[in-house]
């Protein structure tokens, strides 16, 4: 995976750090499902998502406004999944809604 | 690592995406450094990171204000590391400044 390719700000981020449980069952299959849901969305513009060797896990996705947002989290699959998340995937977590106002990047040549 | 714990809405979010190239010299030991240096700074309010298998590493940190962005980023060692980070380590990266407005959090009992 790569940084995600998103246009001029400004647009919205949405921070989602998490701390896992032990529960595994069907876990990765409803993260790549939400991941491949959220892509055909409108108003979707990328995701970025890590989980590291310590059990933190970031996923930023990337939306062109607030209602966009809104609509994703409305949507019924990704509602069952969030109540399966707090039921049995996650110890912890935090949820982020900011708006992006400035960008760099860099590329190796 | 567990999700920053971080006031309450409106402060700021720097959101570092990046992917590395095979140069490992002082990497971990600058990294390590400018999480230390960061977290001394006025303003700084957590950090959260994650680097994962595929590569993709995500940096975020908090910050109570842009003035405390704009200092950080003048630190004369975080400015060198940045260089260093440009000439040796980094493929690619992107650097997203935001703006937390909502925050939703969750804790298992």
């Amino acid at each position: 995976m790569k940084p995600a390719k998103t246009p001029e700000p400004p647009y919205y981020a949405v921070i989602f750090t998490s701390t896992r449980t032990t529960v595994d069952a069907g876990y990765g299959a409803t993260a790549d499902r939400m991941v491949e849901l959220a892509a055909r969305q409108a108003g979707f513009l990328g995701v970025e998502s890590a989980r590291g060797e310590d059990g933190l896990g970031i996923t930023v996705s990337y939306w062109d406004s607030e209602e966009a947002i809104a609509n994703w989290r409305r949507h019924g699959e990704h509602t069952l999944a969030r109540e399966r998340g707090r039921r049995e995937w996650y110890e912890s977590f935090v949820t982020r809604v900011a708006k992006v106002e400035r960008v760099a990047s860099f590329e190796r040549e």
